[in-house]
Order: structure tokens, then C-alpha cells, then sequence
């Protein structure tokens, strides 16, 4: 039997729990040529995607991919991320949620400047107007 | 609505993973008086259980509790473990699965002596012959 990652399982726990809790799940993706989203909405080698059902349709999580289709600027378009790109699914509300280790890619569009404590750069959120800084994931410990 | 940890929804990933990949789920649990659990196989205010379906019946993992019955020295018992008390679940093969922060109970039968790099003690896995401290948890970071 193909070994499997605990990642999709993961994944789909928190995106179960922020449904049940009437939270909006998140995703931040690490963007490379596997990867199919809008360019023009990435971000430092970044994209956050809202994948709420309210927000998409036809989402899929599977043991490979989150793929689902969503509006951009009022245009439907396809999304394709594999689960090794996935850097963390969180609410939107309350950043909780998890993170993953994510190797760089070296095709991303702009690598992140090394920088100390510095604030992260704002992000897109294609599928809803953009939000500040604070709505970056802020993963606390499972209690 | 009132809010729900994220802590139920991650243990029924790692136990749907175990199972899907063909390994056995544990889960360590810190003993108080809320839990239901045979006392003789506590050790240090701890006890480990595997909770695989061919080592329980009736097992119930909702958002409040752990529940099953299972075998011990061949006589069926009751298990009943509060969400708050599991410490981890993990795949006893590999060791891989999920921790979480667990305050220590004030009425655990032994508290853990206070030691530098020992090894672990021993932890009994009643529905299955004891096994040795490598089967303790070996937390991978998610991949």
C-alpha cells in the first residue's frame, strides 16, 4: 500500500471544523508551475484562497489536490493546488488552524526578502475583498 | 454557537489516516477521574490504548469524548476519554500522528518523577501484548 501523508487528512479536519463553526476556511498557497491559480493575484510566491463553499464551486479535497472553481474579479475561473504547495489552512476569523513545512519554489514570481520581525506582506484574497495583515494565520497550540 | 476545539476533528484525521494506511491508531491518554479506563493499567498517570476497530467495539469519537469497549486480560471493559485527557494519536507502527498540550491531573495515581534524558517508562497497550517504549509516539512534523 502507497504510503499516504497525513496532510489531506489534516487539511480536511480543519476545513470540516471551520464549516461546522461557522468560521471561513483559508488556504495560503506556496504558488510553482504545478500550481494553477490567477498570477496575477500572487503575491511574493503567495496566494491565500477563501474555500468556503460560499465562495467556491465544485471544491474537491482529495489525497492530492484542493481543486475547485471560484470567481476572480467576477470571472470564474479554475483552481488546482497539490497538497505539498498548501503552507496552512486556517479561519478567517480567528487564524486558527494548522501549518505545513513547504519547500520554496524556485519558480516562485517574487522569493520572499529574508527580513527579522518584520510584518508579513499583505496578501490577496481573490474570492473576497482584501483583508489586513492580521487575517494571516496566528496558529495556536491544540488545546 | 458555541465554539469547538479543533482537537476532536484532528484525532478523527489521524485515525482515519491510521486506518485508510493500514496502521494501527493509539491514543495516550493523562488519567484524572474523568476518565473511565481499567486503573491497573495505568502507569505514571498515563495509560495507552489502541484504538483500532479490531481492538474495540462501539467506538465513538465525537466532539466531547473517546468511547469504546474493549479486552483487557480478556474481560470486555468500558473506556470513556474525555477529549481534554488524550495527550496523542498516533499510528503505532510508525509513530506518526498528533500531540497535544494536556494539563497535568492533580489526582493521577503516580505523578511522573521529575528526570533529565531518561528513557520514557514503560506504558501498557492492554488490548494488545506490551510493547516497548519505542512505541511511544515519534511526532514527525507534518509533510
Amino acid at each position: 500500500m502507497a504510503e499516504v501523508s497525513t496532510k489531506p487528512y489534516l487539511i480536511r479536519a480543519i476545513y470540516d471544523w471551520c464549516t461546522d463553526s461557522g468560521f471561513t476556511p483559508y488556504i495560503a498557497v506556496a504558488v510553482d508551475d504545478t500550481v494553477r491559480v490567477p498570477t496575477e493575484f500572487v503575491n511574493n510566491g503567495e496566494i491565500v484562497l477563501n474555500i468556503s463553499q460560499l465562495a467556491t464551486s465544485r471544491l474537491l479535497i482529495d489525497n492530492e489536490a484542493i481543486s475547485f472553481q471560484a470567481r476572480f474579479g467576477g470571472v470564474p475561473r479554475e483552481v488546482y493546488v497539490p497538497m505539498g504547495r498548501v503552507i496552512a489552512v486556517y479561519a478567517r476569523e480567528n487564524g486558527q488552524g494548522m501549518a505545513f513545512e513547504v519547500p520554496r519554489a524556485m519558480a516562485a514570481p517574487a522569493p520572499r526578502a529574508v527580513q527579522g520581525p518584520a510584518q508579513p506582506p499583505p496578501v490577496p484574497e481573490p474570492p473576497e475583498p482584501p483583508k489586513p495583515a492580521s487575517d494571516r494565520p496566528r496558529l495556536t497550540r491544540v488545546k
